[in-house]
């Protein structure tokens, strides 16, 4: 039997689905799991999105152009022109997912072995993309005590070598929630400039900003028009991951030709993907503030009730609808299995995902957990009772007070 | 500005696409252009599968398991097993397209240098997703004369070093509609057991055989199960290219497992896409047989029709839809321009792929094209003429009878 890839053997498993096994023998025990684990919003896709499925008319369902059906294309760009990002629909790739935006725009600007710096704790998945396209991923640290904000520039400063080629942001970010202001965005900006990288910019959850804070795209950043590639997708935005439909956008000709080259390969996103994200840019302003108005209740509901916690400490977060807690355990690896397989409060229990499989360095994250305010108001509340209770339970095991092992 | 990588430089530009400003400019002079050039069918997608998207009950378009949904992987899986394709649904992971497919298997399987032996001329795209992956392609040349019959063994062990992984075969064939016979394919698997290789075998065209003859899957031949890995997809099958659904499977339970990292990286393939596809397993018998009937006469009319040209060759392919014709001329590439911006006969003129995009090797394509019965017959009756006075008109030009330039 021939054997399999290196690359094939360093991709990561997900984190989170190492779980999950956990998870339905608990289910199968009879404990409902408050799933804040994953980032697969309950909120209701809009109904305009919906209907425009519903009602086709296709007799053939056809392959779209590879950079997408140029209608959807001119109305995302009037999209981003009423969001400060001044593109025009030639400058759009539609793709499968913000993950195929990110997989074309890596792919198209780095070598094997070139470095991408992306501050951490960043999205997993990040790992598997730069490993498929043989990037080595340079993790700078953001802290929990500073509400992950972007690293000073003089951090950046330290990581880059000839070998770097590009700094990559989530801004929001998944998993910290983080909201970078203007003045970090342009510290990235002098960085970029100063060093000629390309800055990737992941900005799928715009729409999730909280307490009047203003998003601010990379886009908007003078002098490093050619540098910018933004990464974006519908699937949180409109609460319709399954869609599959993403951007990738850049006002970089010769990046963006490439990356067509790429798009051509695997020949044209999802036709009735395309639909819903084309109808889904009717949807009503409403629809995102009544969105809004009840992500932003659910994150005060869940970061102030963990904050009550003894020993718990979680920073607010600004966007996404995500937040980092440091917790009082030595392992929360161990922690979110043992919340699944050992314990239960009132026939209920957590599935949190481990901080580990957010960071590069196995230490910082080791007693973080990433948690998706992705529930009901009420569900969150109980979800912190499961895990005040939890961590006191946990707290009396004379073994897991042990050091964890590796 | 960054310089783009050297992936991206090498990723060819689509050789049919080069050709679409030209049919453009054809279109706009009135000309009706007849586009044998893609393979995208007119034939109607089964109406079951148009109908349960459009009475899909969906309330929050989700994300679905990274290997698909379930209840698709089941009713897949008995496709399979009624074609004697022995498998279960967990060696299956439903793909976004089987673009998806084909690229998982070979991040999973190769190493960057490893070298892929694929029977030329092949499908342009294997190229792109070679390139990405850093394989080294190594054509083993198939020839208009035999029919695009598999080349003897003896062919392919001249090519085998060390770096050798894989073999690569697309059955029936595009661009050449060949089918293998068992015979063939029992020397494919000499071949793959004696060197332990992988065996890529795309089968998306497996409902299309003509006159009788059977497909035989790779995944029916005994002694290297842990070395198949089957391509498939819907787009060709059901006249659904749009849907972006493939699959990837294998009984190499390691494979798989790698692969599954792949996918879970890229999260889940498309939700709609999938809706459809698994409704579409409930086409009618009828279905298939009505399509096969039409694609038989259409075939008969376009072959038969070509090889009443002087100085045209074209082998009666016994599957998919698609033929390679020999033609009377210098240069393919700059006869297909020629067709497009200097021909018409009755108003019309003919757009087709000129076969040197399908070739490692540019020389023995050189004055062959690549057409797709996928019009109707009237229209393919059509194009024979207008290809029978284009070639005419063409060799009556001095300059064309020229030696090409490179």
């Amino acid at each position: 039997m021939p054997s399999i890839s290196k690359k094939g053997q360093a991709m990561p498993a997900s984190p989170i689905r190492k779980l999950v096994p956990y998870a339905e023998a608990a289910k199968k025990r009879g404990v409902e799991v408050l799933h804040l684990n994953i980032g697969q919003p309950d909120i209701h896709t809009p109904e305009v999105a919906l209907e425009a499925v519903r009602n086709n008319k296709l007799s053939v369902v056809e392959y779209s152009h590879s950079a997408g059906n140029e209608s959807y294309r001119k109305g995302l760009a009037a999209y981003y022109q009423a969001r400060r990002i001044p593109v025009s629909h030639e400058q759009i790739i539609i793709t499968t997912g913000g993950s195929e935006a990110l997989f074309f725009g890596m792919m198209a600007c780095f070598n094997p072995g070139d470095e991408l710096i992306i501050p951490e704790p960043f999205y997993t998945n990040y790992n598997a993309f730069a490993i498929q396209a043989g990037i080595t991923v340079v993790p700078v640290r953001s802290t929990i005590q500073e509400g992950f904000a972007l690293p000073p520039a003089s951090a950046f400063e330290k990581l880059i070598t000839p070998r770097t080629k590009g700094i990559l942001i989530c801004n929001p970010g998944n998993p910290t929630g983080a909201l970078y202001s203007r003045q970090e965005l342009e510290t990235l900006r002098d960085i970029v400039l100063k060093h000629d990288l390309f800055l990737f910019s992941d900005e799928v959850y715009r729409e999730f900003c909280y307490d009047g804070a203003a998003h601010i795209s990379a886009m908007e950043l003078k002098g490093i028009e050619q540098n910018v590639v933004l990464i974006d997708s519908v699937s949180k935005r409109y609460s319709m991951c399954g869609a599959r439909i993403g951007a990738f956008v850049t006002r970089n000709a010769e990046l963006l030709g490439t990356a067509m080259k790429f798009a051509q390969a695997r020949l044209s996103p999802p036709t009735y993907g395309q639909i819903a994200s084309e109808a889904a840019l009717q949807a009503p302003k409403s629809y995102f503030e009544a969105v809004n108005l009840e992500y932003r209740e659910r994150r005060n509901t869940l970061v102030n009730g963990l904050n009550t916690i003894p020993g718990v400490t979680c920073p607010m977060p600004k966007g996404a609808f995500y937040c980092v807690a440091e917790l009082p355990i030595d392992d929360a690896d161990r922690f979110c299995v043992w919340l699944l397989e050992e314990f239960e409060h009132k026939g209920h229990t957590v599935m949190m995902a481990p901080a580990s499989g957010f960071y590069a360095h196995p230490g910082p994250g080791k007693k973080q957990v990433r948690l998706a305010y992705v529930l009901e108001k009420h569900k969150l509340e109980l979800a912190v009772e499961c895990l005040r209770h939890g961590l006191e339970a946990y707290a009396r095991i004379p073994a897991m007070a042990a050091p964890a092992k590796a």
